[in-house]
């Protein structure tokens, strides 16, 4: 038997057969397409899907190193055999004796430098045994499934794709110059304030003026779908996939349940390969009060029966929040339910839920008319910090309506803010906490002192305070007893920090220049090192 | 008989007896004696106290222009008769056959311009039946008891009357600059952070080494204490006396009960004539926790048997709320609860308790090192404002630390911030408001314009929207149907009104510059005026 040599693709990335077949009938619907991929350990069970044109997918994400090797099952709708295409010819391969079984393998080489694999709920990588550095205990963090931290800094383009080439095009290079690693994106377009223009393409065969077919896609709306959420993926940013939502004039809103079953399958069958993806089942889920409680917990199901990786879920709310302790919500994703507070929330919140608390919509930078899209850079980077020491998570969004044509929220483009920059410093300072550091409970004992201004820390090793709006000349600390510290000034607005020469133990006081949104932070120092 | 020419006082006045009689025993504590004051249809009756050096005062503030009669029933510790001074020999006079029995009259004549009387609950001075334009189900205002409007400006200077001389006359002429016409202050003294030294003089006998003697007030304290609240009224100032506190370290938080109602009451028989007296039982009452619940139900019934004129109560905490439904409390004295929300509360606290709802410590002005006093200028005037068009009343406090010897939080002296002066504009509009303008309701027809900002207004005649922190490049209104509108901008922080030259009726956007702190006032304009 001749040694050929073996297909490879690197880990976390995907195994792609493209399998020719019939057209007959509406294959989107009628074909039936799976394939087993095992590599001895680990067996998957991938669902395949009709690209249009006689050609059929299977892809897969191998997860571990080493030989895969797979078995395809399937029948078109004229019951013709499936025919494998070249592309599978690479590896071992054979037919059965009834000619309906192919099967293959692949070698899966170490993924680079780079590559990370899903992102997880930490508690889960832990689980599955893989480096990681998160406590077993970890409810309210995720991490990539090699182990690596990831600490979600999100932004908002809701119809980016919906939106000209170009402007697609200029979207990710804007994405690129920003510390953001996960985007709100919808799959429909949007009809709302300031969303008034139909796309190039639908999701669905059809268009706005004849109507459309919700039983036969738009290949080529989902090709560029695909390359878009590859492209998001080769700059390190999650797609936070939006799978429905209310604004709407085409009647993507108002598909009946198996309209939407139906279109939930096929889009899961059809990106779940993608390292990067997350499934966001709704936007605004109670303003689609034509879909009952009982249909997301099924499309929750459709999704995860057509996941063979389990990628997170999240059901987003306009006001009243989802029941995010349902068990298929891996993650709460939260818009604010009120004008004033939602950042300082993801303390309570935390507690009610006990898994990652991610705010999605605080509001906007901007000026437009909403009010939930006319904050200052100042108010959206104070949210952010607020939100982030207190141990939860937040996206960014930007709405300025006298900047250009597009609004970064929803279509893209460019960003103008103020807020971004100091996201990314954010980011660079929430990177350095140590990875276990979690909110500072307040006691009876420590109340007097930190009543008013949130805390992360990690025993008495290391302390983040945030002071917001607050404006103190002064702060005064009892740090841990027979403990040393070297302290850190914040000024998270003026993105700078200021190293104190002093080595700090005992009852302190700091002068922090009365300015507004500072942060300090303290190091435990061992003796040798004073 | 001899007509002589009666003895007169103003109207809410006070109408003043020295009476002369022993310094045996404890007369503070031993001496009864009080008066009945009757013009015919109203009755009275008055509890007087000991001044000290064996004078006896009796107190009335006549609240009905008119002849009106007095007797007086009394006992000093010795059993001696009371001897009435020559002050009261003025009107007409006579002993009774036992010579314990004193009467006289005095004319009360009208009310001079400035002069309104007591401020009272609005639905009372309603039912009073005097002149007044408040709606019979008000339940949220106060009014003078001769009708014309009260909307409460406070402001806080705890310990001012515990100054040195010159500070509190220094306080006095600050105030006279200042838009405020309420103060919160203590009549005990204040240890606490930046309040460390010891006052001159103490409400009781003895001093802080030897101890005090709560059997024995001091004569020269109270009267420095009327002398200032008497200045207050003089200023137009209401005084919001509070009785209790617990910062404490010389024992007047620790006293018993008993010697709580021996304070209370003479405290109260001794100022109750004063027109611009409000008891507040205490500041922070649950940071004394040796004083329970049933202690503050009684002292609240001690207030009440000993002022016969029914001046405002309230009680106010530090973190719970203490029941501002109890049927004696008039209004709600509220601390923030909250380190970010609490003025947005008023549309929430005024369901809840049906009675006025004063916020007086929302934050302070500063840059103090605690959460509660380092708001920017910006901010405490947005929550003034904010409390303010959601139907509710604020009070002002300042705490810069590096601005001189003073706070003015707690000591007075001078005022330095940036929030006075808007917080006089504010007063300016909201004397403007229609006295029955009440804030919007949010139903589903008017959510989705109003759900982000509150707004104040009188059916479809007034409107005055409040945008805070947003800054909406402009904002879209929808007018009530076929009536027509003149509109204002007010910049709440450069306190500019712009009157814009149009008028507006059904669908209209409205440029707001994309600025913060914006206010749009709206007055429907009769046909005529077009």
């Amino acid at each position: 038997m001749e040694k050929m040599e073996k297909r490879s693709v690197e880990q976390y990335k995907v195994f792609d057969l493209n399998i020719k077949g019939s057209k007959a009938g509406n294959p989107f619907k009628e074909a039936k397409l799976e394939a087993v991929f095992s590599n001895g350990t680990e067996r998957y069970r991938v669902k395949g899907f009709y690209k249009g044109d006689g050609n059929y997918g299977i892809r897969f994400m191998p997860g571990s190193v080493g030989e895969w090797k797979y078995e395809i099952f399937g029948m078109d709708v004229d019951d013709e055999r499936i025919v494998c295409t070249e592309d599978d010819k690479i590896g071992e391969e054979k037919n059965d004796e009834n000619g309906e079984r192919r099967s293959g393998s692949f070698l899966c080489t170490p993924a680079s430098e780079e590559n990370h694999g899903r992102v997880l709920l930490a508690k889960n990588v832990y689980q599955k045994g893989e480096v990681n550095f998160y406590p077993t205990e970890d409810e309210y963090h995720f991490a990539y499934e090699d182990g690596t931290r990831y600490q979600p800094f999100g932004t908002t383009c809701y119809a980016w794709i919906n939106q000209k080439e170009e402007i697609q095009e200029q979207t990710l290079e804007t994405l690129k110059q920003t510390p953001f690693n996960k985007i709100r994106m919808c799959i429909f377009p949007k009809s709302y304030s300031y969303n008034t223009e139909d796309p190039e393409m639908y999701a669905f065969e059809g268009d706005a003026e004849s109507g459309f077919d919700f039983e036969r896609f738009n290949p080529k709306f989902f090709e560029n779908l695909e390359k878009r959420v590859n492209q998001l993926d080769e700059l390190g940013i999650q797609a936070d996939i939006i799978l429905l939502h209310p604004y709407d004039r085409w009647g993507f809103s108002k598909m009946t349940r198996e309209q939407d079953i139906f279109y939930l399958t096929y889009v899961v069958r059809r990106l779940s390969h993608f390292k990067n993806v997350w499934w966001s089942l709704a936007n605004e889920y109670d303003l689609m009060p034509q879909k009952p409680v009982e249909n997301w917990e099924t499309y929750a199901h459709v999704i995860m029966e057509n996941d063979p990786y389990g990628h997170l879920r999240s059901i987003h709310n306009c006001i009243p929040f989802y029941d995010h302790s349902r068990p298929w919500v891996t993650h709460c994703s939260i818009q604010r339910i009120d004008v004033y507070k939602t950042a300082e929330m993801v303390t309570e919140w935390r507690k009610q839920y006990r898994k990652p608390v991610v705010i999605d919509e605080c509001g906007y930078e901007g000026n437009i008319d909403f009010g939930w899209g006319n904050l200052t850079g100042e108010e959206l980077t104070r949210r952010y910090w607020e939100g982030c020491v207190r141990g939860g998570y937040l996206s960014h969004g930007e709405t300025y309506v006298d900047r250009g044509d597009q609004i970064w929220w929803s279509h893209g483009g460019t960003l103008t803010g103020d807020s971004v920059a100091r996201i990314g410093f954010l980011k660079q300072i929430l990177a350095e906490t140590p990875v276990d550091a979690e909110p500072l409970e307040l006691t009876p004992e420590n109340h007097e002192e930190n009543w008013d201004a949130p805390c992360m820390h990690l025993g008495d090793e290391f302390f983040l305070y945030y002071y917001g709006f607050s404006r103190p000349l002064y702060r005064n600390y009892t740090l841990p007893a027979g403990k040393k510290y070297k302290l850190e000034l914040i000024d998270t607005w003026n993105m700078t920090i200021e190293e104190l020469p002093e080595i700090y133990e005992g009852k302190i006081r700091i002068k922090m220049g009365a300015r507004q949104y500072m942060a300090v932070r303290m190091k435990q120092v061992e003796s040798e090192n004073v």
